[in-house]
């Protein structure tokens, strides 16, 4: 018989080494999906029991889905553990720039609501209209729903200071109380990353880099900037400005003038605004009413010197990745923003100048390929960034678990009573 | 009173929770040298008790020593605690490549013992001259500091196959079985890293990155390769192929044909022998006799060809630099090799390379710095490695705890008595 100290330790010690159990086995089915229960002992290292404890846990508060799949080649049934999707949901927000986009996500990163807000380039940026596109996309859940919203993630551009003030130079925001305003506006707690990190740990979840703990994404549009994960986490520097790729240099005695003020940046040749500008300069087009999918129709079209700009910033795009492979040794580059329109004419030339530039050692198991995540992919971002910041902290752990907690007494009690059954017979 | 129950519980879990502490405890002392008793509280997170019972057992096992400073402001003592330095002793191996290093050192990277073994440079690498070389660093050890060697370090060039083989194309060396000739022969663990590694961790912990979290460190000298820290922890890539910058171009349109077989790689134009044929090839000099520090003795008289084939170099070596600091946002980079003997001519071409293609924000807090660690650097990153392995397993905390053992009941008996004291008192 236990006696009543051992069961009153017993009690204090359950819910925290059980949230530990919890959030491994969580952050095992946010990266892996699906998984057996053989696969969540071998993988967590747990024993059976508390594996088995904890499931039953999880599933008590409605946060797991046990199916029951037929097994390929023995036709047997083969038990596995999911996420209920629609357990949580995070609030997403996408502060491109000319835009900003809000979604509603459950615990798959599968969007359920979504709103958009057009700003015009170099206008203020309110602070107001954050607050109310969350309204927006939240309005229409039901208050069991509303209970269930867990976090919110923010993929922002340019930088952000201690106190949560975020500027962005080429958008002319300055200072904005971006932080502040979300916690004043919204009790859920507020996570916010730089929009280099959210798409490449969108990848990460969903994308082309699932599998991957090494990769790279190069997004070129406005800007050119690079998100490095290494080992399974994005390298982030000592003041958290890695992946300045757009402001280094790979054409020697280039005089592109680029935004920061200096001459030769990788951005200066090989953004999309800077596109249009090279084209228009060597044209004399009125480069005002150009567009970069303009730029790209003519070269489709056979515009020889249309050809010719995207051949030089694909050629640049090249030059850069080939370095970053050498230096960070990656198993996958994936390539975002404006590059997927361009993928038919400037892939092919890029990897061209890859393949001139690096040692064949470092290409043998690297893969080159164009995001298949569409506009979502920061929204999507944003959602794995609160999912993985809930992961980390114990008592959003708990909140995670929260919604559907009142089951769990009442999960307890049935298991109570099967087992005075069983103690019985 | 405590029941039977109880006391067994306990002396079941203390070796385990307390080893726990013990790792933490050892490996501030590693990174930081000297703390107090506070600070061992309020870094490692553990309670007063906890740490005051750690404390008290690596006093007994005589691996660590304490010491009350006076302190500087108030004139009164400060109890302060360090690691006992001959309390422990790795066997470091520098494979640098024409030479193979072998050192004793102590637990804070004193090297107590050294030899050094000339290999012609393509000469075969026998397996044989390594053993030799540690039984020559370790004969002289009485019984009592045999049993104190607690492990074996590796800085290796070059590549290790999943099977310890080690193969460097550079050197001549293929498939040498190096882990496995280690292990029949010696009864340590055995731990190898690459140069580029050892590097930054010998100046992580004892030289010029000792307070970094994000620091590079570049090697120019046969070869040139870049030894990258983030956030504390080396990042490797995928297959351990990270930091190879010197097959990197920076030089567009360069003819210099390196050993990997591709043009205008940085090595092809600023490693040592690179530089002397680039000498010898313009001023028709034999380049057998020529050394890199003759180039260098020559610049320094004034003669114009060492100096422009210096500054060459030194322009390839910063442009190099200037990406990596985009890319990386270090603290520090230190340069390394041969680099260090060119400091005069060649940092400050370097910087002004750097300065001339970084962004200014890049730059704000990054310092360029040359080693000033000397020759012993990879033998005591190559300690380092033993001591962070060491610390990273429990049973290896063991064995870093058992040497002097047999002294800790003794001092759990006068801790016995003492309380015996107290409590009749």
């Amino acid at each position: 018989m236990a006696t009543t100290d051992q069961i009153a330790s017993r009690r204090k010690l359950s819910p925290k080494i059980s949230n530990q159990w919890l959030r491994q086995i969580l952050s095992l089915l946010y990266r892996l999906r699906s998984l057996s229960r053989i696969e969540i002992v071998e993988t967590t290292g747990l024993n059976a029991a508390s594996a088995s404890h904890a499931l039953r846990y999880l599933l008590g508060c409605g946060l797991l889905l046990r199916s029951a799949d037929r097994c390929g080649l023995t036709g047997r049934h083969r038990e596995a553990f999911t996420l209920n999707a629609e357990a949580g949901y995070f609030v997403a927000l996408d502060l491109e720039g000319d835009r900003l986009r809000f979604g509603l996500t459950n615990l798959l990163g599968d969007i359920r609501c979504r709103w958009e807000e057009c700003l015009g380039l170099g206008q203020p940026f309110a602070t107001e209209k954050v607050v109310e596109g969350i309204g927006r996309v939240t309005r229409d859940l039901d208050p069991t729903q509303l209970g269930r919203v867990l976090a919110v993630g923010v993929s922002y551009p340019g930088l952000l200071d201690a106190e949560g003030r975020l500027s962005a130079v080429n958008l002319g925001w300055t200072k904005v109380p971006l932080l502040a305003a979300l916690r004043q506006a919204f009790p859920w707690p507020v996570f916010l990353e730089r929009d280099k990190e959210t798409c490449i740990h969108a990848e990460n979840w969903l994308g082309a880099a699932q599998d991957c703990r090494n990769a790279l994404f190069l997004i070129a549009e406005g800007g050119i900037g690079m998100g490095i994960l290494e080992g399974g986490k994005h390298l982030l520097g000592a003041r958290g400005f890695s992946g300045e790729i757009g402001h280094c240099k790979f054409v020697p005695g280039s005089e592109d003038l680029c935004n920061c003020g200096q001459k030769g940046c990788l951005e200066a040749i090989a953004s999309s605004p800077n596109i249009v500008r090279q084209y228009a300069e060597r044209t004399g087009a009125a480069s005002a009413e150009l567009r970069f999918a303009g730029v790209l129709e003519r070269a489709r079209g056979g515009d020889a010197i249309a050809l010719a700009v995207l051949e030089r910033a694909g050629r640049a795009i090249g030059s850069a990745l080939s370095t970053a492979i050498g230096l960070l040794d990656p198993e996958i580059v994936i390539l975002g923003g404006d590059l997927i329109l361009a993928e038919d004419i400037m892939l092919p030339i890029v990897w061209d100048q890859i393949r001139l530039l690096t040692r064949p050692r470092s290409l043998e198991v690297v893969r080159i390929v164009v995001s298949r995540m569409g506009l979502d992919i920061r929204l999507k971002g944003a959602a794995s960034l609160a999912f993985r910041n809930m992961l980390e902290a114990p008592e959003l752990v708990q909140r995670l678990c929260a919604p559907a907690r009142d089951a769990a007494p009442k999960l307890d009690r049935r298991l109570g009573r099967a087992r005075r059954r069983r103690d019985r017979s």
